[in-house]
């Protein structure tokens, strides 16, 4: 009898698989290259042979499998699983993936941009666990993220929803964004703004032990910054309490809005650890009203680079989970 | 039978009932002082009384209601029905307005604040109406509103959510806020904000026909701001475009958070007419990015001070509808 779940996470750069049971413990898992230049069929070709190669190498079969998620990233039409155009799969335009995949492993399908996926399953068995309430942010080349508000993912109108990266919070005078808005966070506090901010200053002759990163490497990352504050680099600090200002004034707007119990961070800058943590939470405190000091919890993620493929396995059993209910209910 | 329902909306100075049928369709309403410096207790006897005058002014009883909707200001335990405290209503701490009213009309009772029951009136049968994913700001004495998102009303962790006039837009140097935070849009964009703003400029001396009116009155009103703008004073229009900005940021940071088909603003300001929401709509396209400029219907209320009691008695009724599906899937 079938009773597993494949997680699909299809990325620019890498093709992850999982297999799950329906309590998402991990049964396999695989990594391969997508190959995105090569074009959706081809994607489809691989995503096809990289899950059969998966199941077979566990002695599974596709029989033994109930249902599919898939995450992609993004803008996507999510409801119809069509990924519209996403700058990492740059041949993707108005592919029908849900259906192809559907078609081609012969399983139900549910899709997800990669980000509300990575949310999901932070929230289902992550960082997120025990909350109904949730906003997850990442923090890498640019900031995105998922937004739960009583347990469900929110969409928005034509799946506008969760662009929290472009909030702006210096509208007179910020910096600009690549989104072309002036002032958001961004701007400020994606690993990449945090590297730039540092890169100018250093070009513009500010003193700081980065200036010899910079000669020798010609150009700064985000990494080095946070390594030169933990070396005692003043600078170095400065650009890091820049980046933990907008991430707390933007916690503070985040929980006016939708009124989270807990913050989640993920992504490649958390690897920063307790000092950032830290720093963000001072920024909250010192931004948000008395009252609510005590009421948000912000955290960062603990899947790593599984809750891609943890979180679609999760959203099918999720799926199969409200399909089942509503027969039940048609046929009693 | 049974076919009617009672709307209320308890605020600090009117206490409003009104009675509609499964469609919304007014039947009867009244307006009443609420009196809540005699405290709670008093305060339901005059719910009692005027709900039954109400009705027997239009030839009905309570046995005609199906079930009651309340609203009231906050903050609230929304799903327990619970005043926690109010500053429009001194004497009620922690009163459980919604077991006390049930228990005195003999009817179920849906509760919720005051403003997420004027959004979910817009909503259903006002400005909102035909899209699922909405915000509602009220722009008064301060700067409330409600989120509907895919068809609900969000509430948040603890009933927190939707205290969107604190939203910070100017975390440096910006105005403090009666709420102790510094930057929100509330600070600039309230009606109180608007006048204070404009009030503080003239008794620094900038020069205004509004200095006649600080002169006459010893104050300045927002609607002076407004009236003096549009008779081409210069600086009134200065500090009622400051007042658009806030707005019209706030409305590109929503848009980028829950993804809202529409925005409804309503509250005493919306009185200033076209020119203050042509002014909103021209800060959200210079603040968003090109691709979203088309992508926000913002607007005006549509059902006035009506709001309250339409909400109240649309909640109940959307509470009597879910119940019955329920009901009928059990017995199926």
């Amino acid at each position: 009898m079938s009773k597993y779940y494949l997680g699909i996470d299809l990325g620019g750069t890498n093709l992850k698989v999982g297999c799950f049971d329906s309590e998402l413990n991990q049964i396999a898992k695989t990594l391969n290259p997508t190959h995105a230049d090569m074009g959706p069929e081809a994607v489809i070709d691989r995503i096809e042979e990289t899950t059969k190669k998966l199941l077979s190498e566990n002695n599974l079969t596709l029989d033994d499998i109930i249902s599919v998620g898939i995450g992609s990233p993004g803008p996507a039409d999510i409801s119809e699983g069509i990924v519209v155009s996403a700058p990492n799969l740059p041949e993707f335009q108005n592919v029908p993936l849900k259906q192809l995949v559907s078609e081609r492993l012969g399983k139900d399908v549910v899709f997800e941009n990669d980000a509300n996926a990575a949310c999901w399953g932070e929230y289902v068995v992550g960082a997120g666990r025990g909350v109904k309430d949730m906003i997850f942010f990442t923090l890498g080349t640019g900031i995105g993220g998922g937004i739960i508000s009583n347990g469900e993912l929110v969409h928005g109108f034509g799946d506008n929803a969760a662009e929290l990266g472009h909030m702006i919070i210096y509208p007179h005078g910020g910096r600009f964004c690549g989104c072309g808005q002036r002032g958001c966070v961004e701007a400020y506090a994606s690993a990449s703004s945090t590297a730039r901010r540092a890169t100018e200053a250093i070009q513009a002759g500010t003193p700081s032990s980065l200036k010899k990163v910079y000669k020798e490497k010609g150009h700064i990352s985000c990494k080095n910054v946070f390594d030169h504050a933990a070396q005692g680099d003043k600078f170095a600090n400065e650009i890091i309490k820049g980046t933990a200002e907008a991430l707390g004034i933007l916690c503070v707007n985040i929980i006016h809005i939708t009124g989270p119990q807990r913050v989640v961070f993920a992504g490649g800058m958390i690897a920063a650890g307790e000092p950032l943590l830290k720093s963000i939470k001072e920024y909250f405190n010192y931004h948000i009203w008395p009252l609510k000091q005590e009421k948000l919890e912000i955290c960062f993620a603990t899947l790593g680079e599984d809750a891609g493929i943890i979180g679609t396995a999760a959203l099918a059993v999720h799926q199969n989970q409200k399909l089942r209910t509503e027969k039940s209910s048609d046929m009693s």
